[in-house]
């Protein structure tokens, strides 16, 4: 970064709009991951379209690298800049610009806090469905480009299935407005879902509208002990057969082991190796009680307790809720894959072996969504042993469990995206004709290789 | 075509899968637009994805364009091969591969037929929604290329909402799998959505995996007569407002008109110059009447029924499904425009009096999904005039419509797609940037310009 260069900046940003002080640099220039260095040269903050279209016009002429940052939630290293990147922070741009209310949709700055849209839609009688443990503090910019999934995907599906528009600026320094509110339009690529996930490689979001839904009617959330893992979707397909599910969340006992250290009390009498937390609308309790009671009967489910209030809702969902927080000091290296439904018996079960022999001596939390698939693999440092040791081995062991979800036909992320911490790992998802084509296409919206470079795959093929 | 280039097709493909009499390249050259002089060179029948790869291979050597053919029953000419293109039909690739229980659902040929897939998916238990006019001959394969949408969009979503996975051929002769079955991946680019509508120019669609959902319960029809063009919007807002909508078809005067000189007849005694067909699960029936009764008072329903048995729903079915057919020996020239809902009100005014006011002599009949924003306009060819005058004063009108829409923000094709048809017009709703990056991603998909070329846009930007 050049003094000229930095000049060039302030002709269009102002002197608020421009930190450079260590603080902010090591704040800024990060996410959730915390295994790479930071080095960001500025942080800037743009306070609408207009200020990210200058900026990536501004780097384009200079060959300058920028990085998105909303919430820094990220789990995948998407958010880091280690190169002397410039941070393009969305804090600024967090405003509700129009409530729609014959489209049921929200048009919201890409820098607006996830649980904010989830208020405003609550406020209006409507209901904005996406909703995950970072939910406080990620930003609505993120999520879509992430494709942010979380606990409700079971019923109400991804980020992806709530964007009806998205206004982003390329990295070639254009602003489209992508779906644009409407329904219906067949004319030509739907850019809106190639947009959606590419983790800020093709061009960074600016405005989001969001259709929002109904309110869901009461609901009830059980907490079930199960034994054994094999029967885990058993469980599931038996009551997903009859109620529509709003979550089923299964979580490891070790992994409620750390949340019961952080003072939350568990609601059973006895201990089970697996636990479920089931969300379903009150007017299937008896239902599912029928069901519940038949499985209590045949012994898969060991342990039971149904929310009576909504404040006892709350305290069953805070303890899964607060798995990933209660472990944070243990500097989990964090694994987030899946296989599609009908393979995840067969495939539970083989990883369960070989995460039991791989790491016997490391402590492995779990928890995952299981409805969608979709498993939290948690390894904790032990305390003696040293964090690049630590992380060597848990490179070690993600080549045999990717090549476990390759075999599977599996992902190697299905809700975190590939930032940095999985581009080694794309090919066990991805063909290499697939992974090329993201190359090409990303020349064609980034030609100066600017926005957000070197995450989720390598500008050149290596050789 | 040269004798040699036969040859080498004879290599792969059986006698039976090439055809070449003049018949058959009338049949099969052509969609439902009867505007283009019809040309192929031969018509070819794969019936497998290992074939369709040979063809694309042997159509990259000599550089010979394929255009692919499902049902043929596609409204924008995107299936037209009028110069000299082989045509690729999938009719012989029409078996179901798979049912999976677990994951709900279907894997299938790309050939398949629509209505076949609709009732593998009812002697299974389930219900696929995606349902329209055509679908008794219209092909899975063609579904997906165009998203097609349909009379359950309003509830269900367009076909884009139900796939699962994809098996493509590219233009590049490459075999991507797509999508995988997963409910979430969130590993790079999603190709998937972007195959989805491409109609054809980025690569041939193989196979598809297609979700089903829960049987609706019964359903009631009701059919609603409308005084005032106004009255519309309120009516469907009222009714949305409370109940869950799997249908709210509009339907003019003259529409019901031409369907009753096919022997149909209309239930109720009055006649109204609107008329809409809701669909409603039974149990909200109560309900609806409710709200019905209160319109009815308001002056803004003029008369109604409701169906009292399956026959009578069927039959009040029939009569928004046989417009099509009823109109069809007029030659009409058919638009299928939408706006978001929020303007539809003031779009639909505007739109009236400009047709009024350019075709004052011809007869036009609309008819459109209103929950969906999405109008059918089909102007009909008076007999005394002629078929090529008749279509540039459409083609005039078109402009002057086109620019209403584009004024309102709106798309030219909500659900027929672009094709050869609509090309002209794609600047109405596409701007230039990004109908430059489509032309960049067909390349890259299809270096050679082989696949479906000259649907959507031309390949070079015109000076």
């Amino acid at each position: 970064m050049t003094e000229t260069h930095l000049r060039e900046l302030e002709d269009f940003l102002s002197e608020s709009q421009i930190l450079k002080d260590e603080k902010s640099l090591e704040f800024y220039g990060q996410d959730w991951v915390r295994l790479y260095k930071i080095n960001p040269s500025l942080i800037v903050f743009p306070q609408n379209a207009e200020d990210v279209l200058q900026l990536v016009k501004w780097a384009r002429k200079h060959k300058i690298a920028l990085v998105p940052s909303g919430g820094r939630t990220g789990l995948s290293g998407a958010a880091i800049a280690s190169q002397q990147e410039v941070v393009v922070s969305f804090e600024k741009m967090n405003q509700l610009i129009e409530w729609n209310p014959a489209e049921e949709t929200l048009t919201v700055e890409a820098g607006c806090i996830t649980k904010e849209v989830q208020k405003w839609a609550l406020e209006r009688g409507f209901f904005f469905p996406v909703s995950f443990a970072a939910e406080g503090s990620s930003q609505i910019g993120g999520n879509v480009a992430t494709n942010a999934g979380g606990v409700h995907v079971i019923q109400y599906g991804s980020t992806r299935n709530w964007v009806r528009g998205l206004e982003v600026v390329t990295g070639k320094g254009e602003v489209l407005q992508l779906g644009r509110h409407l329904i219906k339009d067949s004319t030509g690529y739907n850019f809106l879902h190639l947009f959606i996930g590419s983790e800020g490689t093709l061009g960074f979001i600016t405005k989001v509208t969001l259709a929002v839904t109904s309110q869901p009617t009461s609901l009830s959330v059980f907490l079930l002990g199960v034994s054994k893992l094999s029967d885990l979707i058993e469980i599931y397909s038996r009551f997903k057969k009859s109620i529509p599910l709003h979550a089923f969340e299964m979580m490891t006992d070790l992994a409620l082991d750390y949340v019961q250290k952080t003072g939350k009390t568990l609601p059973l009498s006895t201990k089970s190796p697996y636990y479920v937390l089931m969300e379903i609308e009150e007017a299937y309790q008896e239902k599912a009680l029928l069901i519940f009671e038949k499985l209590m009967e045949e012994g898969k489910i060991t342990d039971g307790t149904l929310s009576q209030s909504a404040e006892q809702a709350q305290e069953i969902w805070a303890l899964r809720e607060n798995i990933s927080e209660s472990i944070a000091g243990h500097k989990p290296y964090k694994n987030d894959i899946a296989v599609r439904i009908s393979k995840l018996p067969e495939f539970l079960s083989q990883v369960d072996s070989l995460l039991k022999k791989e790491y016997p001596e490391y402590k492995v939390v779990w928890f995952g969504h299981i409805g969608d698939g979709n498993l939290h693999i948690n390894i904790l440092k032990p305390e003696n042993v040293k964090e690049d040791e630590f992380i060597k081995d848990c490179e070690r062991v993600n080549q045999l469990l990717f090549s476990k979800i390759q075999e599977f036909g599996g992902t190697i992320s299905a809700e975190h995206g590939v930032g940095l911490l999985k581009k080694p790992y794309l090919h066990y998802t991805k063909s290499e004709e697939e992974i090329n084509y993201m190359r090409e296409i990303k020349k064609i919206f980034d030609p100066d290789g600017i926005m957000n470079p070197g995450k989720i795959f390598n500008a050149e093929k290596s050789v």
